[in-house]
């Protein structure tokens, strides 16, 4: 019988309490990002502040994490997001997932909120708080090192730490929760609920073992999947040169989002790729906890204005946002961005986003085409900043005055949506749900549309990664900018699939590999569901889908599945997809979508919720 | 009868409590310094750390504050100084003495120690408490637009604020307690001592008339006094290209220091001197309230990385510890740092001196001169900075770090004596008592040799300003490195006379023009002390030098008169100074001055405190 074991801490009584959840519930939901959706539905009550304390945050493993399968190194942690409203969640590789088991527990909920900053440690079950006023303003790095003295634990090869940056602390929407230094927990601002929580970090540590139903059968199914995955290019390629191998190929595609949005494609695209990067920054690639394809980058500039130390990072988005969106072609300024963001916490896709709208918003109040009084506020703000479009050292100050909330910084720290609209120009803001777009432009890669329109925890490529068959030819090629309707069953497929990729948890680099189907041998033998069949899988993850929907239409918001006006209207001005907005696809795709689905306008019927097992939540469509 | 209205704000109860202060008070300390000495060594308790809650800052005006003499728009700040751990003090200009007394009080003391950020208006006597929480770690600039809109008052011409930025919340000891936006009580740390009370900022404002005793005589008087200020040529100089009309004149004598004290002179000296300033960056000149001279600069750099908006500054003294001390030869680097620095509230003598050590340590890190593990460390907490001589770009982020303690930011916070005994280089620091030392290299101008190493609160040139006849001629020229035994006496006498200035409250500007007996008919006239006599004025000055001895005397330390090794062993390279160190004039000068003094081997004698009416204090040396 497999038990999922989660800790609760009260933060507001500094007390833990242990819970274990039966089997049927994570046969029902696996664990990590859809666990945390049925229990924030359950748990936190409609229409709250996101930094009410009843607001939770929930961080997750799932039945695999640290098992010796492959890329189980990851969690996922769930909440309402501050930025979006709706639910909240994001992921996260390194080496915490495996330690927070390690610890002895699957699960850790966060509740409550302290008077005064606390961080938490567990170790082989044994939980402590301890004040964390010295650390309150500081640093992920600062704060890894200071916990890891006081735990004596000083390799980083043993325990691991989350914890949050001054932009959580100072209630940034665009705030991310960091683990292992430079991995982070990006996206939908959940470092902020951490920081209205006053709660600095979390330390994990244990020698507990992960229990297996049929060991032998479960290293030998491992072990055929894991051949498929190193065999396979796209794996070959994420280790040679990372993510950012993406640069290029999507440049080529006339779909490398350029000047927040304006244009497909970057003229400094190669110097920013992650050919350049490897030949010239790069000290190491490496991995998280027991994976094979080694797709981080440990990167260093030695010298200059834009020296960085050694350090991970940056990813392809990182390197989009922080560079070409806001017209920055310097890899070295690049670098130090990405490591200020790392440590001050900050999700670089929205800060990049946001800072792409700072300075379009600046260059619009030179024109005299914001109305003269936000102008005047905004040069105001700026104090001594010009964001210039490509100005890296205007945006590494930037980077300190949003951690601060420092001047303009008041504004950044809330967001790209939050800024544009602050300003009088909500069309400046390149997202969807209020959560800042990726690396993607869906008037180039058309399925990108109705993948980002209908994500549930708004504008996000990892819900479902429509690159994959769009670019990449994963399982096969299609045309990116062919209206095809086969790609709307792709894109749905993807998102169940992925639903359950994120909750068992493991990484989605190995489905450009993989199916749902290889999952099926490799659950059965580690908790025993002999019965468990491909089917059952997707439907988990069909269940988990609409699961995260019911959250917004709940919110009575966060359901209209739609893009910013720009990529609706205004046609790409360059490369391949010149000539192409997004509507189109969009309007083609989403009928169908909702047809598949089984969905009237955003909305799961209620016929739907049944045949998915969830009628306990019918209450919210009816 | 002259009254004294003291207003006491006990932040642990937001409460207000009045006092008044009797005439014979007054006579004996006159106000500002030495009130604020008086009141200092009798209510804190001996021994406190400066955090605690039991040590008081006084903000304090005087007896021709506000009136309608001459450069009467100054206030004094007294506490004990975290950065020297003996009494700290600080004086400034602007606008706020003024109002402060207009609101109804002559004085304010800020007592005990809140819970949450609080800030306090006071207007025309009535004393509200108000929550800062969204103030706190907001910059000055900021902070005083909030406050002018919360209370109603736009105009920067109606009211004054008085405020801490994130340096002094985040209990730097080198903050500055700053007053309309650009003006700063700056040194000896008492930002900090406001920030562990949770005290963000003053507002006041009112139309109380101070009254005077004899209203026509009074005018008379200063209109003569007047007369002699504004035809003098340094009042002249000073409102053409304000302090920094300093830069060429010490540079040319040798006394410019210059990378961290090993140098006297600097070949960027012009392009950071006040002719240039008002040459290129100018926007117009400003004075304080009711003041002649009009020496403040408002400056602005329109473009580029160190675009600055139109501000205050810089002085003499931040050109040169930001500049020529650090090898920043670069005055629109300097004016944004300058404005960074009071935006986040930092005393820009101690910051340069700071980053100065900060560039010195680093550079004695690289050559591997310094221990093995604390150049690690150093490296360490660096990150991604390399504070190379004259790297502005990195001057920048780490006067955000510093103000927000991150990374090294926590160790430069802690001011330079702190951050190089930290690092294994205690003599990289330029300080006495704590202070570091300001602009006047006393190997080229000898008399500043006595007049550091004697002050009162630590490495100052505004307890004695012996450049006055040692450079500038006034009352008359010395050679700056012969050693004459007269300036034993000069030094002394404007030890006292100035104690004078800093207590009536006003600008040690007027001294090149006045001396104490043109004080007195306006003391005279303005409290009706018509038996007052210029002996009288001098003994009060004397009777405030001894008591603020006393003060570091009964600490148990701090009545040390030295001066860093470096100035005494290490003899200038360069200039006009070549060869010589302070030590022969600093061994010369002191038996004479502490013969002069009444005091022994620092100490002030029973006698002498007898002699001035402390015989109260005498417990202290007994």
């Amino acid at each position: 019988m497999f038990e999922y074991r989660l800790l609760r801490l009260d933060l507001s009584e500094w007390k833990a309490r242990e819970e274990v959840l039966p089997e049927s519930i994570i046969r029902k939901y696996l664990g990590g990002r859809g666990l945390g959706a049925y229990l924030a539905l359950k748990e936190i009550p409609p229409h709250i502040s996101p930094f009410s304390p009843e607001n939770k945050i929930y961080i997750l493993t799932g039945p695999l994490t640290g098992t010796a399968a492959f890329e189980t190194g990851r969690y996922h942690v769930v909440g309402k997001s501050p930025l979006t409203g709706i639910l909240g969640d994001s992921n996260s590789g390194g080496q915490f997932g495996p330690w927070l088991r390690f610890s002895g527990y699957d699960g850790v909920v966060i509740e409550g909120a302290s008077d005064e900053p606390v961080w938490v440690s567990i170790v082989d079950g044994e939980v402590e708080f301890h004040p964390a006023k010295r650390l309150w303003g500081k640093g992920v790095v600062h704060t890894e090192k200071v916990i890891r003295r006081e735990m004596k634990t000083p390799s980083e090869h043993v325990g691991s730490i989350l914890s949050i940056g001054p932009a959580g602390e100072n209630l940034s929407r665009i705030a991310a929760i960091m683990n292992d230094k430079y991995r982070a927990a990006g996206r939908t601002g959940l470092a902020a609920v951490l920081g209205s929580k006053k709660f600095k970090a979390l330390f994990v540590k244990g020698s507990r073992k992960i229990e297996l139903a049929d060991k032998e059968r479960f290293r030998a199914e491992s072990k055929k999947v894991m051949k498929k995955i190193s065999e396979h290019s796209i794996s070959e390629a994420l280790g040679k040169y990372g993510t950012a191998v993406l640069v290029n190929i999507i440049n080529a595609h006339g779909a490398f989002p350029t000047k927040n949005w304006t244009r497909g494609t970057f003229e400094k695209a190669f110097e920013i790729s992650g050919e350049y990067l490897a030949e010239k920054y790069l000290v190491s690639n490496k991995g998280c906890w027991g994976c094979i394809i080694q797709c981080s980058r440990v990167a260093k500039v030695d010298k200059g204005p834009y020296r960085t130390p050694v350090s991970e990072g940056p990813e392809y988005e990182s390197i989009w946002s922080m560079g070409a969106n806001t017209l920055i072609g310097n890899l070295e300024a690049i670098i130090k961005l990405n490591y200020l963001a790392n440590d001050l916490g900050f999700d670089t896709i929205s800060l990049g986003n946001t800072m792409a709208v700072l300075m379009e918003l600046y260059e619009k109040a030179r024109k005299g085409e914001l109305p003269k009084e936000k102008a005047e506020e905004l040069f105001n703000l700026l104090e001594d900043i010009e964001p210039e479009w490509g100005n890296a050292d205007a945006f590494i100050q930037l980077v300190w005055r949003t951690a601060y909330r420092h001047g303009i910084g008041d504004k950044t720290a809330e967001g790209a949506m939050r800024l544009a609209e602050y300003f009088g120009s909500p069309e400046s803001a390149i997202h969807v749900k209020g959560l800042e777009l990726p690396a993607y432009d869906p008037r180039g890669i058309n399925s990108m549309a109705l993948s980002y329109a209908t994500s549930n925890r708004g504008g996000c490529h990892l819900r479902a990664y429509a690159v994959s068959f769009d670019v990449l030819g994963v399982p096969e090629k299609y045309d990116p900018v062919k209206i095809d309707m086969r790609k709307v069953e792709l894109v749905k497929y993807q998102q169940d699939y992925f639903s359950v990729i994120d909750s068992l948890v493991v990484c989605k680099f190995n489905t450009f590999a993989t199916d749902h189907n290889d999952y099926v041998p490799l659950l059965q033998s580690a908790l025993g569901w002999d019965d468990l069949t491909g089917d059952e899988l997707l439907t988990i993850g069909e269940r988990i889908y609409n699961l995260e929907r019911l959250f917004a239409v709940r919110e009575g918001h966060g359901y209209q599945d739609t893009l910013p006006k720009r990529l609706l209207e205004e046609p790409l001005p360059d490369g391949p997809a010149k000539g192409l907005t997004a509507k189109e696809a969009l309007e083609a795709y989403l009928p169908r979508f909702y047809e598949l689905r089984g969905w009237e306008n955003g909305i799961p019927k209620p016929e739907t919720l049944k045949r998915l097992g969830l009628e306990e939540f019918e209450y919210i469509v009816r």
